[in-house]
């Protein structure tokens, strides 16, 4: 037997998946037992050189015919985006009982929960390990691998792009706006990269993650959510100081409240098994019981990882293995309850550019100490009297939302010149 | 519907399997779709305290009727050993139509194909995930999430207890046997620890790893393989000098001459994925195209791990999913065509342990340059005229055959004390 594919959107990952196809066909079909063949694709200009020939495929202007075709068993949808013309194909595809391969991370985090209950519905398999960390097969490990665990936490390096900047920032001592624009320049950020070192892209993955460890449905809203644009060179000098890497860590965990969902730039030990995670890498943390610690390293993104995970999904379901997407019954999902980042308790790193007078510390001393939080460590170098220098503070154990009015506590007094950085600082 | 188990063998690993069945049990119905339950088990001594009443199932002295029982859908063999017990109920098992789920690495190293294709004639599964580094779900991954992949190398730390001792041994540097001694008192070294620190646990491994990646049936036999018993405290010390790790890895790799497959204490430079692995941690890095690098890190023995792993196994039997044991149709398996070490190329550390006289340099270096090997680094420190002295020698890259010639010529004059130690340097 031979399983039809349709491949909507040529880009870089549909590209390599084509190629990687037409390579691997042998491999690919004595691990699937089928043949695996693509028939028909799909793109917005069918005249762009791609460096293969789309004549060997039937070219279909409109995405919908191809995601309904009889001619094909399953869709590959690599156009991208939360809604439009990607949700339409994923839909109609589902609808006419055609299994669906994606890589699309923003429509999963967002409508993931709708299309896996349509696809239970039509007994077709949705499957997307592409749209997380796609080197790693990391919701395969959760869903199948480890699914004895109770699973506990997961954290991780998810944006290959934020983390090759604070990499890159705490090898070189370079600025951020430096090493962003080298970033773009090498094409690991976008023109607008606003979608990646705002941590979006991280919480999006982050989201789904939390649904197929916890049994929930995605819930993209309730990450709390920051990136690394204001991560600076001098945090970076002091976090080394300090024995710490700085790192986007995304981190979903139970709590006794409900699940705790957080995306930020994190002081991270240097024997943390992140702070190790360098470059474009991305790496996902599982701690279940009685696992314990299960660690993924490899490429997050760029054609070859994608077309990796792609592939994985399209042999899962030549092979009759096709799973459920998250892991459970659509239907048995629940909506996970949220339990708000502010109720966490941890460590922080608060740096503060005070004018250099005395009295100074003992002001923010006391805001600290009226505050119930104790300082841990305290780091000012040289003196420069009547400007502006950085005092960095690192607490013990606190409430979230204690430190966050310590901050605006801090910032409010007249001899702090700017916004105080507040940074997680993960335990070990 | 139900799921029924049989337990054959109920150690540490059979004693967590069964109580996370029951602590997890809503987690593993949620994720296999159906209630799995254990119904007979069987073990050595019924009388044996195991912290839990195994009079709530059926006890069978005879562990082959349990493996042919009619109450019984997957059998799960805990007992380990190559052939005996555990071999006698493999097969009765499968050929009784039961689905096989087990931990147990040298029955599958040494008979994992012939009872592959029992399985697959008996349309059964046959499951084995717990084998090589329980805590990772690494076959899955090379059968399955990176299916589409050409996978061209497949390395890793897979012995915790020699990963354990050379650890301890760098941070602490103390001699292999009063580690080794340490391990035992800990439980991580069995009062015979060959198989361990020879490296046969981690060959039979890694040949399993090797089938899986290559598509060939496993051939432990041809595993070039050294274990960690001859480090020395002062080789570890010469390793930090020149900035290694020294690790057991075990390595799997396509050649142009066909796969070769070594275990060894390798100088692992401190940049390189696996020299970070401390402790009884295991690691498996796989490399294939188009993915590149993927690198899974976890627990590797211990009741834990192996329980996470077999129960992975048994949840995928229950939804349906129980895939081929080495990922292709038992009929398909090649045997592997074999490369031997002797033809690989790679650059080695020697150390030499030499009478410290006029000219002994001269006659080893005459000795390299005759075998036309290339000398990378010499270290000697300080001198201790007519004493034995420490001389460390790293190469260029050369051929393996080369090298130990150059080695027994060394050895062989009259002022080398004691055999040299060669070890492998292994590339980033």
């Amino acid at each position: 037997m031979t399983i039809r594919l349709g491949v909507i959107g040529l880009g870089v990952v549909g590209a390599e998946t084509l190629q990687t196809l037409k390579n691997h066909s042998n491999v690919i079909e004595e691990r699937s037992g089928q043949k695996v063949e693509i028939i028909e694709v799909s793109a917005r200009d069918k005249s762009r050189d791609r460096g293969f020939d789309v004549q060997k495929y039937l070219w279909r202007d409109d995405p919908i015919e191809l995601a309904t075709s009889q001619n094909i068993d399953v869709v590959v949808e690599l156009v991208g985006g939360e809604d439009g013309v990607a949700l339409e194909v994923a839909e109609a595809a589902l609808k006419a009982g055609k299994h669906l391969v994606t890589a699309n991370k923003a429509m999963i985090a967002r409508h993931g929960a709708r299309l896996a209950a349509i696809a239970e519905s039509m007994n077709v398999t949705l499957a997307f390990e592409a749209a997380v960390a796609g080197g790693i097969p990391a919701l395969k490990a959760l869903k199948e691998g480890l699914a004895g665990n109770r699973i506990n936490r997961v954290s991780g390096i998810l944006n290959g792009t934020c983390n090759y900047i604070v990499t890159e920032m705490s090898e070189t001592g370079r600025s951020f706006d430096d090493v962003l624009k080298e970033a773009q320049a090498k094409g690991y950020a976008e023109a607008d990269p606003a979608f990646d070192i705002d941590g979006v892209d991280a919480a999006q993955k982050l989201s789904i993650l939390a649904a197929i460890a916890f049994g929930g449905t995605p819930n993209f809203d309730s990450v709390d959510t920051s990136g690394v644009r204001y991560v600076t060179d001098l945090d970076i000098k002091f976090a080394k100081e300090l024995g710490y890497q700085i790192r986007l860590i995304g981190v979903a965990e139970r709590t006794k409240d409900g699940v705790m969902q957080r995306v930020s730039a994190c002081m991270t030990p240097k024997a943390h098994p992140l702070a190790r995670i360098d470059g474009v890498t991305n790496a996902v943390l599982i701690e279940g019981s009685p696992v314990g610690q299960s660690l993924l390293v490899g490429p997050g993104a760029g054609g070859g990882a994608t077309a990796s995970a792609v592939l994985g999904d399209i042999v899962d379901i030549a092979s009759g293995r096709g799973a459920r997407g998250f892991g459970e019954a659509a239907s048995s999902l629940k909506e996970l309850s949220v339990a708000p980042v502010s109720v966490r308790t941890g460590s922080f790193y608060i740096r503060v550019m005070v004018i250099d007078r005395p009295g100074v510390i003992a002001e923010m001393a006391a805001i600290f100490g009226k505050n119930g939080v104790s300082i841990e460590s305290f780091l000012q170098h040289g003196r420069q009297p009547d400007e502006a220098v950085p005092v960095v503070m690192t607490t013990h154990d606190t409430n979230e939302s204690t430190i966050r009015n310590v901050v605006e506590q801090l910032g409010a007094l007249a001899t702090v010149a700017e916004t105080p950085i507040l940074m997680r600082i993960e335990s070990l």
